[in-house]
C-alpha cells in the first residue's frame, strides 16, 4: 500500500503548500482521495497517470478539498478518457459538476458517474475481489465522510518446494493457489495449507478529515493499520479547533491510541505555525507511532 | 500600464505552464483577467495583494479561464474582505460561484457583485474618472467576450516655471490644474494651455481571448496601443484552429495588422509546439512589433 500526500494544508492554495489531496495505491487500485486546486499539476509532477485513476471519493464541499475536481474531470476528456470515472462525495457534487460542464459546453465524453452520499450512517460504497471502501461519517461544517479502505485477503501463495516435494505435477499449481486439497497417487490427501503460504495480510487505511474531535469515531476504525487524522491545530488553539470542527495533534491522537491503530498520519495543517514537526511532538505525547503528511511526501506501508 | 502574465497556455494546467490568468495595472486600478486554476497560487507567487483587485472580467465558461474563480473568492473571505469584489462575465457565472458557495456554506462575508453579460454586441460594463471598460464580443465555442481596457485622459501638469515666470500666486495652482486660465494683476489673461503640460496619452489594452480569427475584429480595437490576441495554433494547424474556433499566431498578426495597433502580444499556445518562439516568427511575417506572453512576464506599455 502506498500513499502518496498531493496536499496536506488547511484553507487556501499557497505557493510553497497544497490544499487537500492523496493518492492511495491499494491492492492494484489507484484511487484519489479529494481533489483540492492545483491536484492535476501534483499528479503530472508524481507521474502518476490520471487515466489509472478510477475511482475518486470526496470528503466534503469545502473549497480546499474539492475545488480542483472541476478541471480534473475536464481534463480527463482532453487527454481521451473512455472509461467510466466513479465519483464519490456529498448529494449537490453532481449538480455543481453537471453545472460547470454545462456552462463552458464541455460534457464529458466517457461515462462520468456520481455516487451521492447523504447517510449519517457508515455505508459500504465500493467492493469488488481487492478492496472495500467504507464511510466513516464524521462531525465538521458541512456534511462530511471520511473514507475506510481495506484490502481482501488475497490467495493463498504455492509454495513449490512443497509441491515438488510431494511429486504434485505441475497441472494441479492452478488447484492448489484457489485452496484446493490435492490427492496424491497413493490416495494420500494433502491439506492446502501444507502446499501454500499465508497470503500477505490485508492493510487498512482511513481518511478522517475534516472532523472536530470526537470520541465515538475510535470504535469505526478499531485495530486499522494507519490511519490519516487531520490536526489543523495545536492544544494551544483548542477553543478555535473546537469552534471551526477542526481538531488538535493531540486530539489526533487520542483518535488512533483509542482506536489501537498501528500507526497515525498527521496533516490538514493550518499554516499559522512555524514547523510542522511541532505537531509531531504533540501527538507523540500520547501515541508513539506518528507520522508527518508533507506535500510530496510518498508512504509505503 | 502594466501587464502580468499568470499563466497563457492553452487547455490544462501542466507543472510549468498555467492556464490562462492576467493582472492589469492600469490608470491606479488592477484588475483580474480571466482565472484559470492556479490563479492564486501564482497572485502570491507575484506579491499581489489580493485586496487590491476589485474587478474581475471573465473572458468565458471554459474551465481553463475560469476554474480557478471559486477559490480566489473563497480565499478573499477567509482573508477577511470586506470590500466589494465585482465579476463581470457570462449567464451562468453567478448560478456557478453562488451553487458552489452554498454547497460549502461559505457565502462570502464582503459583498459579491455579478455583472451577467449575454449581448452579442460590445457595452460599456464599467466606467469611472479613470478608466473604460467595454466588452468585445468574440466568436468561439461558447459564448465569449474579450475587454478593452481603456485609461481616460488625465489632468493637464502644471508647468511650474511657466507659473513662476508669471508671477502666478501658488493659491491659484490648484486652478490651473484643473484647467482654469489666469488673468493676471494687469488684466492679461494667460492661456491655461501656457501654464500646462499635455497630460500622457491615455492608453488602452484589449484581451481577445478565445477566438476564431475574424476579420471584422480589427474593426473594434482601430488604434488601440497594446492587442493580447490568443495564438493557440501555428498556421501549420489553421485547420484544426478552425474547426476549435481558435485562432493561428498569423492570424493574430492579420488582426493586429489591420487594427493599425502598436503592439501585439500572443498568448493561449498549445503545448505541442517545441518553442513559443515560432509563434513570433510566424506573427512577425506579417506585423513587426510582437510580444510573446509566458507565464510570470511583466510588461510595462
Amino acid at each position: 500500500m502506498r500513499l502518496t500526500v498531493l496536499g496536506c494544508y488547511a484553507a487556501t492554495p499557497r505557493t510553497l503548500t497544497n490544499p487537500t489531496s492523496q493518492v492511495l495505491e491499494i491492492n492494484n487500485h489507484i484511487v484519489l482521495i479529494d481533489c483540492g486546486e492545483g491536484t492535476q499539476v501534483e499528479l503530472r509532477r508524481h507521474k502518476i497517470k490520471f487515466s489509472r485513476i478510477n475511482h475518486i471519493f470526496i470528503s466534503h464541499l469545502h473549497g480546499d478539498h474539492f475545488f480542483g475536481l472541476p478541471g480534473f474531470i475536464s481534463t480527463m476528456r482532453l487527454l481521451g478518457r473512455e472509461k467510466e470515472l466513479h465519483v464519490y462525495g456529498p448529494k449537490g457534487i453532481k449538480e455543481a459538476i453537471t453545472l460547470l460542464l454545462k456552462l463552458g459546453d464541455s460534457w464529458t465524453n466517457y461515462p462520468l458517474l456520481f455516487h451521492e452520499l447523504s447517510s449519517k450512517e457508515s455505508e459500504l460504497v465500493f467492493e469488488d475481489e481487492k478492496i472495500s471502501v467504507t464511510t466513516i461519517p464524521l462531525d465538521h461544517r458541512v456534511y462530511t465522510n471520511g473514507f475506510l479502505f481495506s484490502e481482501k485477503i488475497g490467495k493463498r501463495k504455492l509454495n513449490i518446494d512443497a509441491a515438488e516435494a510431494y511429486g504434485i505435477d505441475k497441472a494441479y499449481y492452478h488447484n492448489i493457489k484457489n485452496g484446493k486439497n490435492i490427492t496424491l497417487d497413493n490416495g494420500k490427501v494433502v491439506d492446502n495449507k501444507e502446499l501454500t503460504f499465508d497470503p500477505p495480510a490485508p492493510k487498512s487505511y482511513a481518511f478522517c478529515s475534516d472532523t472536530i474531535y470526537d470520541e465515538s469515531l475510535a470504535a469505526k476504525i478499531k485495530d486499522i493499520d494507519i490511519l490519516y487524522h487531520e490536526a489543523t491545530f495545536l492544544e494551544s488553539e483548542a477553543d478555535l479547533a473546537t469552534k471551526t470542527k477542526h481538531a488538535t495533534a493531540k486530539q489526533a491522537a487520542k483518535v488512533a491510541k483509542d482506536a489501537n491503530v498501528k500507526t497515525l498520519v498527521l496533516g490538514h495543517y493550518s499554516t499559522r505555525y512555524k514547523s510542522i514537526e511541532l505537531f509531531k511532538e504533540e501527538a507523540s505525547t500520547v501515541f508513539p507511532n506518528v507520522l508527518l503528511a508533507d506535500d510530496g511526501k510518498t508512504f509505503d506501508f
